[in-house]
């Protein structure tokens, strides 16, 4: 005998129930089906990587990448994301891939972070990127695509943040900031708003001298004028994405160490739930697996974190799966119910059948439950009169007709 | 300066570029479509499990599972299918879920095994499961959902070979084999295709004795009359199931430890793909994680390994992914050019625009590489004319219309 082991899931992990990851995979569909219509195509790279394939390409937050010895003894590591898998794929099938290579990706990935509302260590993350593109038209099309799902699922107050990494460096080299103290600024200033002002000024002083302290403060607070970002203005209004659903801000940095030009972000005004995706222009990754420099700009949506908050706005998932509910009226019959199951599901109506005898109660408590709208009976009184009854579990009507009628009647209803 | 990382994914593991992708995602698709046109509602569990959720549920195979210890010092291991994580999940949300609970998942399965051909190390099951079900009306409607799948897949030659391991269990009770014996001669049979008749006695030797070994042998030669197939046989009438595309095997077994009914096994007769999926009736597995026996079903597809049959059977996706290809001019048509994109777009055209200004020769190779079969051209022509240019690819045919017009055109093409 087994002992009974504890039913739970590992802490930063989350199981979804019907009723969550319908919304979900709503989410993962309507992120597919933009990036189709923008001409983008699918490609998939394994959960699992060689550890050096993922190191050196976060800054600090290497140290969030779950890693373990396979049984080959190899460092293997589960992806931390899936822009640095993807600038792998790039250098590894150069001959294969047609160029500019444009690219989708929705998968998992998963970091060991600490928890929080909306925050999981593992989570889906769908990715549009252009590959081989040094045309700033391919990273307003990524700030479009964002524009083009949130607007699709309805999300309210969304606002998408823009920068780039550009006007940060230039700072950098007016203030002679080292790589270190330059990576290190960033990552602070990525944080500003969790860790605020107060908090950023003292982590700033511990990587800065007074001088560059003082300027790189003096930045944040002051307006810029940067010609990168109007350029990119002109492609937004081309692609049809109205001025109010973005703005240029100097405190979007990014926390990844691959960025090297645009950077944003899309958050959703007066909600906890933080960024739900962000992306740049990453011109130096694809470089790290080969000895070719090859532009790359992508964008990524949070799909768990957007479900987390549309559930907050109050998103439900307006049809039932199941439209029709076959009712097992006795053995006798399961036969001749399982035939009408399969002319319903035939003319394509989503139908299942109540496998096991129990009274007609429980059934309808578990179309109910369901919320299945239609109920379909077969027993004696059907039998004789050559039909089926066909119930609307909403309105309690019901009326015996032949079955070709009731299913017409089901597929229109 | 980091030193270049050589490109390489892991021994098992595999990337999908575009064209195989595309066919995945079809796959996985129809899967979805056909488990949604039965009524099964979706679920997600995570790819990592507490350890001993995995553990003692597989027989020896649980020497595959990929475990590891994490930062918190748990012993954890990446899910080695998806029906118990499944059977964990019933038991944890037992109070939540609505029973019959019927559901499915598809996701990756991560198993250290020795690749082979059409056999990775991570790869995708499609799996719908009835949990709560004693009625062999569910056995009968998952072996349905395999032939509704293969038939919109186009798939041919399939078969779906179906036993039940009481058969077995029946003469194990007659020749005294213990619950060992039982499971190793099990896990024995499953193997029989792959190992041979001689490799397969010189085994079953080795776990049974002589009257055990001869009893086994006999059972395995002579064909069977259980009546709990001829139930199931009656219900796949109903379900509109031909006779031709299953089989009743006695050497359909299914290596892992949890089944205790209906086991069922697909595959294609002629093919070096081996098993394109099973599955069965997994009465106990519940009960490995609380108190209750739970009855349950479930059939599962090996998405990448039909994806290999396919592709050997000569697949090909008809449609390319992009419509047309919005070309680049010169940097002063950026902005109409990407409103031309939008427009296309919002007509629900999938379109993309050919962001950096290279001559128009490498611009239609690279429509004809991605298939794309449209162009639209704006330049100074077009400009004056205030119109657009659609270009037909495959005909070399062109015209200057209004964008209005092309919109129409092109949509309706």
């Amino acid at each position: 005998m087994t002992d009974r082991v504890e039913p739970r899931t590992l802490k930063g992990f989350k199981d979804y129930l019907p009723e969550e990851e319908r919304l979900r995979l709503k989410i993962i569909d309507t992120c597919r089906e933009v990036f189709e219509l923008y001409g983008f195509l699918p490609t998939s790279t394994p959960a699992l990587e060689y550890l050096e394939t993922l190191t050196q390409k976060y800054g600090e937050d290497e140290k969030l990448i779950y890693n373990f010895k396979d049984r080959g003894d190899r460092d293997v590591g589960l992806r931390y994301d899936l822009t640095v898998p993807l600038a792998r794929l790039v250098s590894q099938y150069q001959n294969e891939i047609k160029f500019p290579f444009r690219r989708y990706q929705i998968a998992a990935v998963w970091r060991a972070e600490n928890p929080q509302k909306g925050r999981f260590r593992e989570f889906t993350q769908a990715d549009a990127d252009i590959v081989g593109v040094e045309s700033l038209s391919a990273d307003a099309e990524c700030v479009a695509l964002y524009y083009e799902i949130f607007k699709r699922l309805g999300v309210e107050n969304f606002k998408i943040r823009i920068n780039s990494r550009k006007v940060f460096d230039k700072l950098a080299q007016e203030l002679k900031l080292g790589t270190e103290q330059t990576a290190g600024a960033i990552r602070i200033i990525d944080k500003f708003d969790k860790i605020g002002q107060e908090e950023a000024d003292r982590l700033l002083e511990e990587v800065l001298n007074e001088e560059q302290f003082k300027g790189v403060k003096k930045f944040l607070q002051e307006d810029s004028d940067f010609s990168e970002l109007d350029e990119l203005k002109k492609y937004l209004d081309g692609l049809g994405v109205p001025n109010d659903v973005y703005v240029f801000d100097k405190k979007i940095v990014r926390g990844l160490d691959y960025y090297s030009g645009m950077v944003f972000e899309a958050s959703v005004s007066h909600s906890d739930f933080g960024s739900l995706g962000g992306g740049g222009r990453y011109d130096s990754l694809v470089e790290k697996f080969s000895n070719k420099q090859v532009s790359a700009v992508g964008m990524s949506v949070g799909v768990d974190r957007l479900l987390g908050l549309m559930l907050q706005q109050g998103t439900k998932l307006p049809i039932p799966a199941t439209k029709v509910l076959v009712m097992n009226l006795g053995s006798e019959f399961v036969e001749k119910s399982l035939e009408i199951l399969n002319q319903l599901r035939t003319a394509g109506i989503a139908s299942e059948y109540f496998y096991d005898q129990k009274d007609l109660d429980k059934q309808f408590k578990y179309a109910e439950a369901l919320n299945i709208p239609y109920a379909v009976l077969i027993g004696d009184e059907e039998m004789k009169k050559n039909g089926v009854t066909v119930r609307d579990l909403k309105k309690r009507e019901q009326e015996t007709i032949k079955l070709p009628e009731a299913v017409n009647i089901l597929k229109k209803s």
